[in-house]
């Protein structure tokens, strides 16, 4: 079972992230949580959560980078689901779960500053993903980033849901094959 | 005039934030907004808060490190109230204001690995406040920082209490006196 847990604080207008998410949505064994869809007044239900990610093997962050971090509401939910117990510090109930992280720049400066990038990754200035994702057990998956995504063309983008969406086939057929190397 | 933005999201079980925010409260022109008081539903007035950034001349960011980062609360404020328009792309209301950031991490793994850390200041693992604060054109001082806060004693809470009052105090001497070096 795989989880998409889709962030973007407007998702009908969303664009990049709208394709990605398109994309692999229909995809068996695979449900999509748009987080603003669900909790537009920030009220998460952090037992539903917790709930929905139990039979995962991949959880998939899917965000635009909103001022070099993620949107707010999925940091909402990294405090209130990711809970002491759980979590970490004697529950466990992530660890050994594979996390993709898939993220859309729109190209504002806001969001990436390419002077400043010399020399590190993207994710560099956006740790907290992976950081988060590392303690809490998980298998951090090489990073799925879509940049300057505002300026891209829709074909591009439609071509960027489509390895979105092999990636996700790939990661599967290794899952399913454990004798094969993870899609890492 | 000194506005304090203060994200706790239990700010009455706080102790180390409390301290800090204890030890300056009552300062002449400075005034405190207590973020998860004021807005415990995450309905953030964006207006209110712009109009109440106005007079400042120096904005105070006060936090404990959640998940390597603000807590929620704080990274929807940015999200809300730095807008385009009013904050950059065409708005400046931010620009030349002083800028210090204040944080807490109370000692927690999920806040700080030091293993993780070396070689590396703590802000590199938290860039997202400087980066804002820089993107909409203000001073970034020198941050002022309370590692293991939850270890600390309450004596050595009080006393950084006190040093970040004495901070303030010279900003404002050094405001006051435009011939002197300011407190960056």
């Amino acid at each position: 079972m795989i989880v998409v847990v889709y962030a973007h604080p407007y998702p009908h207008v969303s664009r990049a992230c709208a394709a990605l998410v398109k994309a692999v949505s229909g995809m068996p064994q695979l449900t999509v949580r748009s987080l603003y869809d669900l909790y537009p007044d920030f009220d998460i239900d952090p037992d539903a959560e917790r709930a929905a990610l139990e039979g995962a093997r991949l959880v998939v962050f899917v965000h635009p980078i909103y001022w070099y971090s993620v949107p707010a509401l999925l940091k909402h939910w990294f405090d209130q689901v990711l809970a002491k117990g759980w979590a970490y510090a004697g529950g466990r109930s992530l660890a050994g779960k594979d996390c993709l992280w898939v993220a859309t720049s729109s190209g504002d400066e806001r969001d990436f500053v390419p002077a400043e990038c010399q020399g590190h990754p993207f994710e560099a200035f956006v740790p907290l993903v992976e950081r988060t994702a590392r303690f809490c057990g998980m298998t951090w998956l090489e990073p799925f980033i879509v940049p300057a995504a505002s300026r891209v063309a829709d074909a591009d983008l439609e071509a960027a849901g489509l390895r979105l969406r092999q990636r996700l086939d790939e990661w599967r057929s290794a899952a399913q094959d454990p004798g094969s190397a993870p899609n890492a």
